[in-house]
């Protein structure tokens, strides 16, 4: 992946996104919680071409810290450059030379789409916590701008992981008739109180940092330390106790020269787990925005499907789509369980729902890890 | 419970502790990882008389935050005043009619045992971080010296939870001779790398707060977001995704004046699992020192049994004491399944050692919860 810096007006200069990210500016967003936004750009990436009826086209829908990079052309076969790479490109599962697939950063993000860190245009400076609260159906109503500005008459396929997997079952209620199938991996009907409140720590960390400031950090001079810790739990939340066991096991760190957030020496040892750790949260922090990961993190917690319905029933009777739901054995985060049990959901009211587990020790990190596991599962729809 | 703030030489002053509180002071302890550290003084409480025989005593060993308050004469029903009240007194199991019961704070705490907050001899000021790194083995080797300094000749029983449970598997690998019967709770041979990530992140949630000021902060002025914070997240792995869902579920928060560590407004909304912890983070900064929370936590991540013998098995095959060994099937800081292979390694090497799993949703939290199902537990032993 050729890395550049762009610097436009709608994109944030502190991120580096991709040279074929392009974007999309409309006037105005309507949200879920009320008044409505704008103007909002998307950054986007699109691979294949789409054809002459407008029909083919795959949207693809990141998680958390995601970027419009799921798919490098020049090195399809890296794993670290593009983060659903093996599964997009001729022949494979999105199949590049079939389909129309589309990524685009998520509203509120920092890879070029309109987010707490782009310039309010009526100060020049950073909106920070004036940005305003910003929804999974919210994120999907500006992928939604973006589609119809593309010239897209019906999509085929909408498919993502975690939030993105939010995103794509947030597609199919909100727009039956556009979304042909959908694809929601280790994603639930709304998040477990356990995983609302591991979310809550990690902003916490944020929040307390002084250098955040109540958001109005200058660029590179961020809650580094706030961040780095909250990456350091949701690192812990998106693997698993086995997975831990089998990476870490009770090792001593082999390398003892990363700094933690705290910057304070070890005490008594450094585990190897540790280290892992903090080499993590320095990692994000370099790539990252607080106030994104704010509004990001908290659209996920207060994601439910059922919102504005009279009931979860009433909210799924809606999809018209072709539904697969992959959960992940050792998933704490968004369990296996209950994404089994939304797929049952949609049956229930009459939807064509299945769903597949990944049978993986990696926890919820597995739909970014387990190729051959994800392939197979992604090809139960067809 | 009646609290009285007690100032002596080898009291902490912030921290309040019951009035029936004794303590011993003993010069120096030779330290697992070397050196030796003194004077320290044990905070304890005692029930029950020492026989003739100074043979019938039990010794309660306490869990991270806990203290030397086990039990609450004055108010024995109330499960608030005294952490394991319900067991302790007259014809309950620990039963002080038969039992001299005793339990200290342990080294490194802050409820009148020696720890960081305490005054360095040396220099008349806490000692920070330069109290040395202590191990469980280290908070054994303290209380050894407790019960010989009380005339103690042999352990009815050593009993506790988490942390405590440790101890409790400390004493009988290192005191074999000592100890006719151990309990251990909710606690493993050593913890999963999962668990120390946890911990390690509550720990840089203090070691980053600047009012920690690399560990010299004055009283009152600590690092209080970060210890909130750390608590926020241990709460978490003291309970179970099943008991968050029972108490809290997606619920708003009923209250919403509960200050966050970040002192931050609500985004979005305050779910009621927030509000809880904002509420949980609150409360220990109000009674516990962070310089101990440190020390304590990283005592627990250190714990292994077999440190100093040439393999588990070696250290394992020094019990001597009938061993119970009681698991939560919904723990996952110290998981049923680690508690009881624990006890199965015991018996394969000839120990007299029985598992038995609590079957409660509350998790880790479930030792000081479950009374019933704790008393009938702790019943299989006789």
């Amino acid at each position: 992946m050729v890395i550049e810096i762009k610097h436009t007006t709608a994109k944030n200069p502190l991120y580096p996104v991709a040279k074929q990210v392009k974007t999309f500016t409309f006037d105005a967003l309507p949200l879920q919680r009320g008044g409505q936004f704008g103007p909002v750009t998307l950054a986007y990436e699109t691979w294949g071409t789409l054809n002459a009826a407008a029909d083919n086209v795959v949207l693809i829908t990141h998680a958390l810290t995601g970027n419009t990079h799921a798919h490098d052309v020049e090195r399809p076969h890296d794993t670290k450059v593009a983060w659903w790479n093996p599964l997009i490109g001729p022949g494979r599962f999105f199949d590049t030379t079939r389909f129309f697939v589309i990524c685009s950063n998520i509203l509120g993000g920092c890879y070029g789409s309109t987010g707490p860190s782009s310039p309010d245009p009526q100060t020049g400076r950073p909106y920070g916590m004036r940005f305003p609260v910003v929804t999974i159906r919210d994120m999907v109503g500006a992928q939604h701008k973006l589609v119809e500005h593309l010239g897209v008459r019906r999509i085929f396929m909408v498919a993502g992981g975690s939030i993105g997997g939010q995103q794509a079952l947030e597609w199919a209620v909100s727009y039956p008739e556009l979304v042909e199938q959908v694809i929601v991996v280790a994603a639930t009907a709304a998040l477990t109180p356990q995983a609302v409140a591991f979310s809550e720590v990690q902003r916490q960390a944020i929040l307390s940092d002084p250098r955040w400031k109540r958001g109005n950090y200058q660029p590179c001079e961020g809650p580094d330390a706030g961040l780095a810790i909250a990456r350091m739990l949701a690192m812990i939340t998106y693997q698993s106790e086995e997975s831990m066991e089998l990476r870490f096991g009770r090792r001593d760190a082999r390398q003892v020269d990363i700094a933690s957030p705290g910057g304070y020496g070890d005490l008594g040892k450094r585990f190897d787990v540790e280290g892992y750790l903090y080499y993590q949260g320095n990692a994000l922090v370099k790539r990252f925005d607080a106030n994104s990961y704010l509004y990001i993190s908290r659209a996920m917690d207060l994601y439910d499907i059922s919102e504005g319905y009279l009931s979860l029933e009433a909210a799924l009777r809606r999809v018209r789509s072709k539904a697969l739901f992959i959960g992940i054995r050792s998933d704490f985060l968004f369990p296996a369980a209950r994404v089994r049990w939304l797929a049952e959901q949609v049956s229930a009211v009459g939807g064509d729902a299945t769903y597949v587990e990944l049978d993986s020790p990696h926890g919820h990190d597995a739909f970014l890890k387990e190729w051959e596991q994800m392939t197979a599962a992604l090809n139960v729809i067809n």
